[in-house]
């Protein structure tokens, strides 16, 4: 299993270590510590879906030079072990009396002086996964060593990506639109909407995820009332705009970009709010460069929207993505953040269609320096219609 | 929509409400702040494969007396609107300069005097679902009302399970019964493991799940390596065992139960070990009780195995099961946790079969007062083969 439990060449993870070194340097800090799976995956390639299990935290200590140390539970050791880190230091999780603290102290104290800094995201889009009381606890341990915020320091690392991961995401987006591609099969009047979600899900598999974290939609006239709901077992009527979403994930990489289609022949609102969304994320693919920021994009859409006659949503209208199914920067009015290439994002404009409706679109592309690349195969300029 | 939102009838929710209000008294604790997708789906019905989305933070505060409060981001009025919660209190997120921060602080400050103390779950098996520096502006502002440790409160109440939840999760365990079934149809010697893996997703949901949370497993002559990595693409061989373990989900509830298959004729050390295994469980199915600790159940199990000739292969022998993939208690020696009727448990003892190999056996039970109930529909006594 090495291969797999890998991901990439060893080099990939010692290139995202130095880098992180290098803000860590800037920063001051002298370690930086990891809890949440993506960034876990992001250091050390060690990939599983047994987060799921909200029994056991799980730590990687990343010091201002030299290799991450893996501090887990001993049911992670094997695994781990198939990754490119090579100090695993384990504990016989989950423990009441002391769930891998003094492991993680100890590890912390030699790598951190007295007076030293720890760095650990506190920011926006982050958490901390482990108890609480655990950190408090692991604090007080360590004290004088102050603990730091250090979201800007791993987000400005992760939000660039490598060839190699933009490979993988332009492949999860090549399996999902052949999944969407499918849909004509599995959806129409009559269908009800689980049943669609169910067949879809199957689709993605059936074309290569290797599994399917997200699938949201909606279904209504004309339009639908939100974006995140599961499905009902309601059956899609002629009239009905379907919706579907997805992030879909081959070898930790996640695609995130919807499809719509009108069931039966599409209204004529419908039709024209799909194309202003096809032409305001048009105008935006052209016009997207390294230096905008976040908020320019929002804007951009926005004024995208209007020019095509149409009434913006409102929320945000895209986002980055990678090893979650989303990442910072977002596109709203508030985000100052300076957009770089190699930044992997999302392109979302939603628009009004009624009282309670909207409908969205979703393309996921690459920042070059020359201007944006799609990685999700671009939707159809007009919406299409599901005869069955 | 509406009904699929709510899942149970508002009056479930309204006795978990009380259950907790309950221990709050006990407690004195004023109010309780929720963070995760459990608790929130737990107390409300609110139900979002959105939580892939690490984004925004969600909240709900439980006061001493009342409904619940839901102060959450606009992007999920809609699906909350479609719960039994009323109060429902929103921000345009993600804002970077408050993300809902100052809306929550304002909900606890009505419902907990200057004096008073809010619970929140700090302990084993939690985290905080929010970024800490958000928290920690929380509770500077709110002070001097203290934040106090709720985990036990939240436990004591989630644990025991009402005959609803009792019987959707018969009801996932029968769809994953149903997929395991189909195992021989897609797997056997030559067919690659990532391709099994995927198949037995495809599988499940074919069966009915809404979705596969949790798939792992593994494949080695004689016994796997560990039980929680992804798959290879390494063909199965004769003489292999495969272990497939699912965490599928039905209205937001899981199984969490696996299946073992020999590839060709079984060695006879494994059928040895899967004879033991099932036994043991045999035994523990038939002793188990309200009134025994968790730890009793590890020795118990590990009793049964030596009895059975069997070596235990470490770490914990099953744990709880609802909402998420794993619950409290576990099933080690350090486990003091009481077992009650009601509570919905895993069995999962698991051998070494040889150097570096394991198998593991695992089912879901409902203890009731005169012992346990299986849940999922037992394994086969006899390691099955799969002949192609």
């Amino acid at each position: 299993m090495a291969e797999r439990a890998l991901i990439f060449p060893a080099q990939e993870y010692r290139d995202r270590v130095a880098r992180l070194q290098a803000g860590m340097d800037a920063q001051g800090l002298d370690a930086l510590l990891l809890t949440t799976p993506a960034d876990v995956f992001y250091t050390t390639g060690f990939l599983t879906r047994f987060w799921e299990s909200p029994a056991r935290p799980w730590f990687v200590v990343v010091p201002k030079a030299g290799d991450p140390v893996a501090v887990i539970p001993s049911i992670g050791a094997a695994l781990m072990g198939r990754t490119w880190v090579r100090d695993i230091r384990t504990w016989d999780a989950p423990d009441p009396r002391d769930d891998g603290i003094t492991l993680l102290a100890d590890t912390l104290a030699q790598a951190v002086p007295a007076q030293g800094q720890i760095g650990l995201p506190m920011g926006p889009e982050t958490h901390l996964r482990m108890p609480l009381a655990g950190f408090e606890t692991l604090r007080a341990r360590l004290a004088p060593r102050r603990f730091v915020d250090a979201t800007a320091c791993v987000q400005r690392v992760r939000e660039v990506k490598s060839e190699a991961e933009i490979a993988l995401i332009r492949d999860i987006c090549t399996i999902a639109a052949r999944a969407f591609d499918r849909v004509p099969d599995f959806a129409g009047a009559g269908q009800p909407l689980d049943a669609v979600f169910r067949d879809f899900q199957i689709a993605l598999l059936a074309e290569g995820a290797d599994w399917v974290s997200y699938v949201a939609g909606g279904a209504g006239q004309g339009g639908y009332g939100d974006v995140i709901s599961p499905a009902d077992p309601q059956p899609l009527r002629r009239g009905d705009i379907l919706m579907l979403d997805t992030g879909a994930v081959k070898d930790g990489y996640f695609c995130d970009f919807d499809r719509n289609f009108a069931i039966g022949a599409a209204p004529d609102a419908a039709r024209r709010a799909h194309a202003a969304l096809w032409q305001a994320t048009e105008d935006a693919l052209a016009a997207l460069r390294p230096g905008m920021r976040a908020r320019d994009v929002h804007a951009l859409l926005c004024a995208g929207l209007e020019k095509n006659g149409a009434t913006p949503s409102g929320g945000r209208l895209g986002h980055g993505l990678g090893i979650t199914l989303t990442e910072w920067p977002s596109f709203t009015p508030l985000d100052d953040t300076r957009l770089r290439a190699g930044m992997v994002l999302t392109l979302e404009p939603g628009c009004v269609t009624g009282e309670g409706r909207i409908m969205v679109h979703e393309e996921n592309i690459v920042l070059r320096d020359g201007g944006a690349e799609l990685l999700s195969p671009r939707a159809p300029a007009e919406l299409p219609e599901l005869a069955r």
